[in-house]
């Protein structure tokens, strides 16, 4: 039975290994003292001292001065120095790609944001570089690398993109071209995947949190799925593509081939094109009122709608929430029960949607691990793809979480 | 943000890490010289002798004699003592409890077998104990401990049993009344679960394999995930139990209070009933002939009217395998392509059962992923859940493979 390749405890790999511990011991405890790092790691104090001096020299961490005293002497306050490498965010979507340098706890300082317009192909390979070369140009701290996230399936170890199609590219080697291009470290994964990692890394409520699932509703649909603190990206690809397991059999047919996927029955597009027929079919519906030229109706118009109390809007929205409590029992079905967070435009539908979930899963799983499993959205905005495209790096070059690659 | 404390690396961890390694070394390659251990490893040549003389102290290894020369000295070769401990597996299934004791190569050296005949409670605890009595009694080595596959919802990491309906217990503290009447190791997982470990740990085609799906379907229904090469518990519980994730919702009601689920559907106790249903309506069936009493038919009976070819019979074998189509589907959506493994006595129909999961499953996932997913069986019989729960104890009592539990 030959298995992947283990190796030895040699003093290189625990040097690193308490230099990756040390880092996420500051990044997470915020501010702490040389002493209580000691403590919380149960390193020996000159192993800790040693550490934090190379880690100084880096300037990726600094002194902050003198906190109160517990008792004896004042300690020397040590936190990460955010500001002293810049990340660079991809995030490669349907409509736009956009761009963003981010500092080390997930603030974006600069921004890019470009149209694609119908281009694909190498032309929107192009507008990849393009993207980079300006936040390069805008970048004014020792870059990091480059994260991207990116519809369709990615083989994050090997950074190959094998299928996306909206963009009609097929095996390409991203993350090498980019890496020639630039020489700098860059990893790639999936859009729906990074989501997930971005609320593990930045969102809020998730002390003590390991097992995290995230639903991201967009024009596509997917989940990222972190399990013990670890990103799962599949083997090699393909984790969390719900999106395209079939909820309604028989349903409307999918660009994928099949009928009755997840993302016809919930992605922004389907609601949107099933409120552009609701409108027409009723002038004197609210959501007429709001758009008198369906064809023309944005996405925003169906929440005022659905928030005005159109009838047909919340109706439609609770058969939204029924399709994803599927979809969500599903999830359970794998991992037991877990905390599921949506994301995207449709958490203007609010509590609604999340009712509408609960009660669909609850009788579509084993009673109490429904009951144990919790529904929710997530805690980021719409740039929760390109946080997560930089959180790949803080997780792989830095080490500060546990989500290696390959 | 707070998360699971993380320790250093000591020379007490490191020695105890180098010494899994060396024995998991041994394990996998059945006879290997110390040189080789050290190649294999990239620990030092001292290192190793150190360890392997620790664990021939112990017993758990032995020198075989010098095998072949390749060129230089004729190695001396190193195996595992696979007799030298006995391991005790307890399953503790629907109808009967059954136990053996089980060498460190999933050799069984004696059973017992307990019908519960309706017992449930307290009197089925003491059923547990009669085993393990009776276990204990027959051994002749010294036992590395007892491990126990069980039907429900158990909790790996506190060994509790939470729910198992038909034995009417609900939190019951099995490891720690077993550990304190026993004072051996003891260490409890689903019977579904420990069934994928035993195929991970003792079955065929498995080199170089990190991820490995097993359903079981037998009266009840089940999956076991082998997650890069870790078993997934849940968190603390609940992974894979797809048998109570509805997939004919308002279809038959279900003793779990919802309806349509798997287990409705595909169990053996499901199957059973369907066809007894046909051998009334039709008394000119191959399945009538073949059993003129349908009330007493066996399940054996299903699988001998299916394969001497009973229409009846192969049209509800094929919805069985439609069902478990949907069911790798919506496993699919979550981990992406993956090798699923059916388990338990549906085996009897053999290709055609297979063929028409697949078909299912293409029409349900995102064909690339479906493409590359693998239907197959086990390559363990009815021993599984046996095998899997005394290979618990050698994922974690011994670190041959990687499993931690909690």
């Amino acid at each position: 039975m030959k298995r992947r390749p283990t190796s030895k405890v040699t003093p290189e790999r625990a040097r690193v290994y308490n230099t990756r511990l040390v880092l996420k011991t500051i990044y997470e405890r915020g501010e702490i003292s040389r002493a209580d790092i000691a403590r919380s790691t149960r390193l020996a104090r000159p192993t800790v001292s040693d550490v934090v001096a190379d880690l100084m020299a880096e300037g990726l961490i600094e002194e902050l001065g003198y906190g109160p005293s517990t008792g004896g002497k004042r300690p020397l306050l040590l936190a990460l120095a955010t500001g002293s490498r810049q990340l660079i965010g991809l995030n490669l979507a349907r409509e736009r790609f956009s761009g963003a340098l981010i500092d080390l706890r997930g603030e974006i300082a600069h921004r890019v944001d470009l149209p694609l317009d119908g281009r694909n192909g190498n032309v929107a390979l192009d507008f990849v570089y393009s993207a980079v070369d300006a936040l390069i140009a805008a970048s004014n701290r020792p870059l990091l690398g480059i994260g991207v996230g990116a519809p369709g399936l990615v083989d994050a170890a090997s950074g190959v993109m094998r299928q996306a199609v909206n963009l009609n590219w097929r095996d390409v080697p991203l993350r090498d071209l980019l890496q020639e291009r630039y020489s700098l470290p860059v990893l790639i994964a999936n859009d729906c995947q990074v989501a997930a990692l971005a609320e593990y890394t930045f969102g809020d409520n998730i002390a003590g949190v390991r097992d995290l699932i995230v639903i991201n509703v967009g024009w596509g649909v997917g989940a990222g799925i972190i399990h013990d603190g670890h990103l799962l990206y599949g083997n090699p690809l393909g984790a969390g593509e719900i999106g395209h397991v079939v909820i309604d059999k028989g349903g409307e047919r999918c660009p994928c081939g099949n009928t009755g996927c997840l993302e016809t029955l919930v992605s922004t597009h389907a609601i949107l094109r099933r409120a552009r027929s609701l409108a027409r079919q009723d002038p004197d519906s609210l959501l007429h009122q709001f758009s008198s030229h369906p064809e023309a109706m944005a996405f925003d118009t169906v929440c005022q709608a659905f928030n005005s109390g159109d009838p047909g809007v919340r109706c439609e929205i609770e058969e939204v929430g029924h399709s994803l409590g599927a979809a969500a029992a599903n999830l359970v079905g794998a991992f037991g029960s877990c905390r599921i967070l949506i994301a995207g435009p449709v958490s203007c539908f609010g509590q609604f949607l999340l009712d509408a979930i609960r009660e669909e899963m609850a009788e579509r799983c084993f009673p109490s691990l429904a009951t144990e499993t919790e529904i929710g959205f997530v805690s980021l905005g719409s740039d929760i793809v390109l946080l997560g495209a930089s959180a790949l790096l803080l997780h792989n070059e830095l080490g500060l979480f546990a989500a290696p690659l390959g």
